[in-house]
C-alpha cells in the first residue's frame, strides 16, 4: 500500500470511530420535531422528500398544506395514489391573492382542524405542517393553541414544520432546525420557475 | 370592513404586486444547476423531495448516489417502481466504511459514467448527483470533468447537486444555491436516527 492510499486508510478509519461512538450514544427513541425554516430553496422540498421516505417503509403520513392550495403540486401528483398518505389543503390559495383576512383565517381554521386530528392519531408517523409560519405569522393562529398539539402528540410521531420566519417557541421545542440559507435563487436572475422542479 | 382588515388587505395587494412583478420578469426558460450544501439536514432529502415532484408529470429523472451504496433508502423503496426514474449507486457505501482510496475512486469511477450518460441524455429532465461534493474533496473525481460534462448538457435537463463544501466552481456554476445550515440536531441531543425519517 502506497504512503497515500495508508494516510487515506488511517483518516478514515479515525472517521469511522467518530461516527461509531455518535452513534452508539444517540439511543434515545421517540418522534422528533423537525422545523425546515429561512429564505431558501429546499423547505417543502425536503419536507415532501421526508414524505417519501417515511412511505417507503409503509408509515401513515398526513400532509397540511398551509397556502399552496391553489398551485399544482407535483409531489401530491406522484403520491396522491398512496393510501397511507392522507393531504389536506387550505383551498383559499395564497394570502396575497384573497387579500381577504377573515375569510382566510377561517379557511386556515378549517385546516387547522384537520391537522389536530391527525396529531392526535398515534397511527400517524409523519405529520407534515407547511407553511404553517405564515398562518401565526398572520395571526390566523395562535402559537399557544399550536403549542398545546404538537406537546400532546404520540410520543412517536414525528412533525415537520416548514415555513420562513418559524415563531421562536417552534424552535425551542425542536429537536433538529436547519435554516435553508438563500445564498442565489434562480428566480432573482430572471429564470423562469420550472414545472416539476420548481412546483 | 374593519379598519385592520382593510390594512392586512393593502398590504396583500402590495406584496401580490411585487409578486406579479417578478414572476413577469422570470422569463429565461432553461434547465437549472442546484446546490444544495452546507451542515444541515435536509440536502439529500431535499432532492429526493425534488425527484418526486418530477416523477408527478411524468417527467423522466436519474439519480446517482455518490456514497450512500449500502443504506437502506426508503426515497428509493418508495418510487424504483416507477419507469421513469433511474438509480445508480456507488456500491461500496461510505469512504470511511472502506477505508481503500484505491477501490473507492474505481467504484466512483463507474458510478460516474453512469452519471455522464444521464448528463448527456436529452431525455432525462432531472439528474440528481447525491453527495458527489465528497468525491471531488477526496479527489475521486476531479472538477474539470464534473464541469465538462454540466456544461455540456441538454439545455432543457436540470441537475441538483449535493453534499458539504461544494467546490467553489460548482458553486460558480449554479443558478441556484442553499446553503442548509444547521441551528439544531436532534442526534446531538443523543437522538437515534429514525426509519423513514433520517434514511
Amino acid at each position: 500500500m502506497s504512503e497515500r492510499d495508508e494516510r487515506h486508510r488511517k483518516a478514515m478509519q479515525t472517521l469511522k470511530s467518530r461516527v461509531d461512538e455518535k452513534v452508539a450514544a444517540a439511543d434515545e427513541r421517540r418522534g422528533q420535531l423537525l422545523v425546515f425554516t429561512g429564505n431558501g430553496k429546499g423547505k417543502t422540498t425536503a419536507a415532501w422528500g421526508t414524505v417519501t421516505r417515511a412511505l417507503g417503509y409503509g408509515y401513515r403520513v398526513g400532509v397540511v398544506q398551509f397556502i399552496k392550495g391553489q398551485w399544482e403540486c407535483g409531489e401530491r401528483n406522484r403520491l396522491e395514489d398512496d393510501h397511507h398518505l392522507e393531504v389536506a389543503i387550505m383551498a383559499t390559495g395564497f394570502t396575497w391573492e384573497t387579500q381577504n383576512r377573515e375569510s382566510d383565517t377561517q379557511a386556515c381554521r378549517e385546516v387547522w382542524a384537520e391537522a389536530t386530528r391527525m396529531l392526535a392519531d398515534p397511527e400517524v408517523y409523519l405529520v407534515v405542517l407547511d407553511e404553517i409560519t405564515y398562518m401565526l405569522k398572520f395571526g390566523y393562529l395562535d402559537i399557544a393553541t399550536v403549542r398545546q398539539a404538537l406537546e400532546n402528540r404520540p410520543v412517536e410521531q414525528t412533525v415537520i414544520v416548514t415555513g420562513r420566519n418559524a415563531h421562536r417557541e417552534l424552535q425551542a421545542m425542536a429537536d433538529t432546525i436547519t435554516e435553508m440559507t438563500e445564498v442565489r435563487h434562480a428566480f432573482n436572475a430572471g429564470l423562469e420557475a420550472r414545472r416539476g422542479i420548481d412546483y
